[in-house]
């Protein structure tokens, strides 16, 4: 996607020296733009753990490059297993880094010493474009449904709303919520955002407004407490959100906050979305309310906010009195019965086991 | 309610010269008690205006003690007019403002001008004191829900959920929803409040937090993104809101995210109340979503916030990206379907017609 008018990935080899890694400071944003430099493992792994990226698919794509910068200090056998094994250590609950790092020891290991610098490239590179692919083709199937709302109320916006940050600087490119919502607006599909503020961390404000405003995409941030009114009266069309997980029946573990907007949506006959990759379903779960265990964050990211102060510099701020404690659930479970359905790259479907069986038939046996 | 174990309403007149009027300058809370001393009718309409006191209750007591400062200094019929159309000019929406004064010139028009500033301070503190006792009546009729939730679960805490600030500082004393649960509090009731932070001006993390901790009420402070979540795995026993506007039929107009919340109870079976003087009762409206006017306020309320910084002083920091627009819409309505019951110091009803009739049969020609 887009930022200016220049296109971007959120990771990318650097066109100058062929070699080096280069990424979006995500932490900086959207304050700042800089794009980084990593040269070895040590800096990949530092991006990851301080979450100058993060994201599922990007941080497993980071990391894959991460091995190649690895490899061009040491091509043996015994650094490319010690090199993996640290940069599997940098976010241990992220699947996404230990399935990538997985595929490129399973690519490498065979190889001799000589060849794993460029092999270690092209596996990386064929990692980050597939994670592109995929959410293109969540696009692809996803643009459709903005498309049939705007025929149906044709010289007025589609209204869409989305809630965290389920975009293209979260995986490699085009996003997951948020690639429908990309494929539409290049079809030139007349479209709006409510974008959800997503506190405690303001991803909404700070990722999704960044990501749609330099893109160009018409958007208006918004309170969580607001959307429920905005349904109230047809000020929403749609909702697209993005998921962490989803259980093989399609129960959708989300950013807290997801399951009160699904419940807007069903009291107002609005339709409630999920784009996914298929790598999100768990096939083993089935009851997500009871068994997906919810992440418990630290309460100061309730009490503090970090933002721009008037002087221009980053600054952060108490926002609760000192004297009383937050509790902060990172994560909510919107019952499948809430959803109307899931955008995978392999095309939508109904969020339940018949409907998910229906796209992954491979899956019947399981 | 107290602070720090001593008793305090949010408008009192001054024990030392008997005349000047207290109040506690409500925007510089949570970080900093500060009592003002009140000594014109220019500083009272002042303290309106810039909401160093806010909440309909307390506005109204606080103009009505303008009015006595002004006698004070002039008590002829040409002066007391002035001054009450000035006091009335300083938050042109508060009904309670205009409700107060007209009871004022009502008592004081006939007087004689020498008796007009006794009967000032009279009726001010009538007011005052009929504000306290009706919340007082709210909490002791509410008390016994939180009781009976109690009863069912010894030796547990009983977990109250309420959103934005419906206390003590909104009104004269004890608040609307947060009088059952200071109530209970004082029947030695085993309890805890989740406070919903109330973005976008944080009215739960800045006033509510602030209020039941300096109280002692036991209570956590969550984004209002978490409540559902806590619903849904039993962490809250029963919601309890206040509200601006309350329909004839019993719907319910309260600060933004109220229905969210209301949702998510009735999705989980959580009983769902709110706490109201009836003076909020609109007999003349029947559908709240269609027919209540929801306040549009500016978009800085969500790009801006404003906190204690590290160094100890207040500032603002920006938290949406400057490029893009916020909408702000500061109330909604949760439709009466959703309501459990409705508080009033008369007792509690259904949220419908029948229920407020049941409670307000003079209302019934209406």
């Amino acid at each position: 996607m887009k930022i200016d008018g220049t296109p971007y990935r959120s990771v990318w080899v650097n066109e100058q020296d062929g070699w080096s890694v280069r990424i979006i400071d995500q932490t900086k944003l959207p304050w700042t733009v800089e794009i980084l430099r990593l040269t070895t493992v040590a800096e990949a792994a530092h991006a990851i753990r301080s979450m100058q990226v993060r994201g599922a698919p990007l941080i497993g794509a980071v990391a894959a490059y991460g091995l190649a910068l690895a490899l061009r200090v040491d091509t043996s056998a015994e650094a490319l297993e010690r090199d993996a094994a640290m940069l599997n250590s940098t976010r241990p609950t992220a699947v996404n880094l230990r399935w990538a790092l997985d595929r490129m020891l399973a690519r490498l290991r065979p190889l001799a010493a000589q060849e794993r610098v460029a092999a270690a490239y092209a596996e990386a590179g064929r990692i980050a474009d597939e994670d592109a692919a995929q959410c293109e083709a969540i696009g692809t199937h996803g643009a459709p449904l903005i498309a049939e709302i705007a025929a149906r109320k044709p010289g007025k916006r589609v209204n869409i709303l989305t809630h965290c940050n389920a975009g293209w600087l979260a995986t490699v490119d085009w996003g997951t919520a948020l690639a429908p919502i990309y494929k539409a607006f290049e079809q030139k599909i007349d479209l709006h955002v409510w974008v959800d503020e997503t506190r405690p961390r303001n991803q909404g404000a700070f990722l999704t407004a960044f990501e749609l405003g330099k893109h160009g995409v018409p958007h208006t941030v918004i309170a969580d407490n607001a959307g429920g009114h905005l349904m109230q009266h047809g000020e929403v069309d749609i909702v697209i959100v993005g998921t962490d997980r989803v259980t093989r029946t399609g129960d959708v573990a989300n950013k807290i906050g997801t399951y009160l907007k699904a419940l807007a949506a069903f009291d107002n006959n609005v339709p409630f979305w999920v784009g996914l990759p298929s790598s999100t379903i768990d096939w083993t779960v089935s009851d997500g309310v009871r068994e997906i265990p919810i992440e418990e964050r630290a309460g100061t990211e309730v009490t503090m906010v970090t933002g721009r102060a008037l002087d221009g510099n980053v600054a952060t701020v108490r926002v609760v009195p000192s004297g009383s404690p937050a509790a902060n659930p990172a994560f909510d479970v919107t019952p499948a019965r809430l959803v109307t359905g899931l955008i995978t790259e392999r095309g939508n479907c109904a969020a339940s086991e018949a409907g998910l069986l229906s796209l992954f038939p491979e899956r019947q046996a399981a």
